[in-house]
């Protein structure tokens, strides 16, 4: 992969870095998407952002439509490999015990993909591009939800609320962490999912038993 | 409060109505901001979606600011009430009951509230309202943790999970409505407010007990 000397306005990233690579423009591009909103976010932002100028950066990257599609392909893969894994074909596995460990699995793509999921989130339909990323999670949720379904119809969990509901519910206090969580705060991401998994499952009450 | 007639351009309100106050105004303004993001809209495109000129918008509000500081303090009034409510002097009444209750009334709050709070939550402290909104969240997130931490040590709650970590998921979850709810939706608010504080304190898992 080719780098670029960043130019001697911004330089940030102390000395004898070897410059940037379309990977480190995708992070400082995500970094700004999530800081500024997408859409209040130029090329020529991001240029000054990293200390380069615009044909630099068009060096690497064709377009911020680019950049964008590959940061929700980066949080969309993982989140999808960690329903497909917890939704195909398990010998032995209870819907209840899948369910729980994608609630743990998504917790753990949330932590170490935050940026990318963050803005994924956030994601509201203006483009083509967020389209495509809104379809995917459509078919995300929909797999949570039947695997909600599954494990009601088991007999696992509580029957008085629907599962669609369940779903969001549960999947949206996973989606919170995006909001607070941070790689230097105090939470590891095991304890977070334990934490998660306890207080949606067991609840936060201690019970009589 | 005086009134505004659309101009010609785009009378989307059906007939007979009275035109523009400062109210729907604002309004519409929120949906914009909320759609577009805020940085990314103007003054011109609220104009436009209201089928007004910009000198009509400006007899009613002197900036954009102004409306996302009213719509901001919208939102943040009425949490600040449930908070206050739940978390000041009341006799005879637990902790853990008083968790119960701002759950519930938080989740009302912001289904009768929604578009405000949707504003608010995506505040990120690019400006000085937006810093003075986020100072008013976080004062309210240090109630609810404080009283979250009451609960825990009245042993109502387990203490395997820190307090600030419970407060934090519980109303992630409980703020994760406004990413989805729509009053023309399945749910009504008191189901809504009964399965989040189920699932919250009881935990979704059938148990023994």
């Amino acid at each position: 992969m080719t780098t670029t000397e960043p130019t001697g306005s911004a330089p940030r990233r102390g000395r004898g870095r070897p410059g940037y690579d379309q990977a480190a423009i995708l992070r400082a591009a995500v970094e700004l998407f999530n800081r500024k909103g997408y859409d209040a976010t130029s090329m020529g932002d991001l240029a000054k952002e990293l200390g380069l100028t615009k044909p630099a950066i068009y060096h690497h990257v064709t377009s911020k439509e680019q950049l964008l599609s590959q940061a929700l392909d980066d949080a969309l893969d993982e989140l999808t490999a960690a329903v497909t894994a917890a939704t195909g074909d398990r010998a032995g596995q209870t819907a209840y015990e899948r369910l729980r460990e994608v609630v743990r699995r998504s917790v753990e793509v949330l932590v170490a993909h935050q940026p990318t999921v963050t803005l994924l989130l956030r994601v509201r339909g203006n483009s083509g591009v967020e389209l495509a990323a809104l379809e995917r999670r459509r078919w995300l949720d929909d797999r949570l939800a039947a695997l909600v379904a599954d494990a009601v119809a088991e007999g696992a969990l509580r029957d008085t609320v629907p599962p669609a509901l369940v779903s969001r519910l549960l999947f949206g206090m996973v989606n919170s962490l995006v909001e607070w969580y941070s790689a230097d705060g105090a939470y590891d991401p095991a304890m977070l999912a334990d934490a998660i998994t306890v207080i949606a499952f067991d609840g936060l009450a201690k019970h009589a038993a």
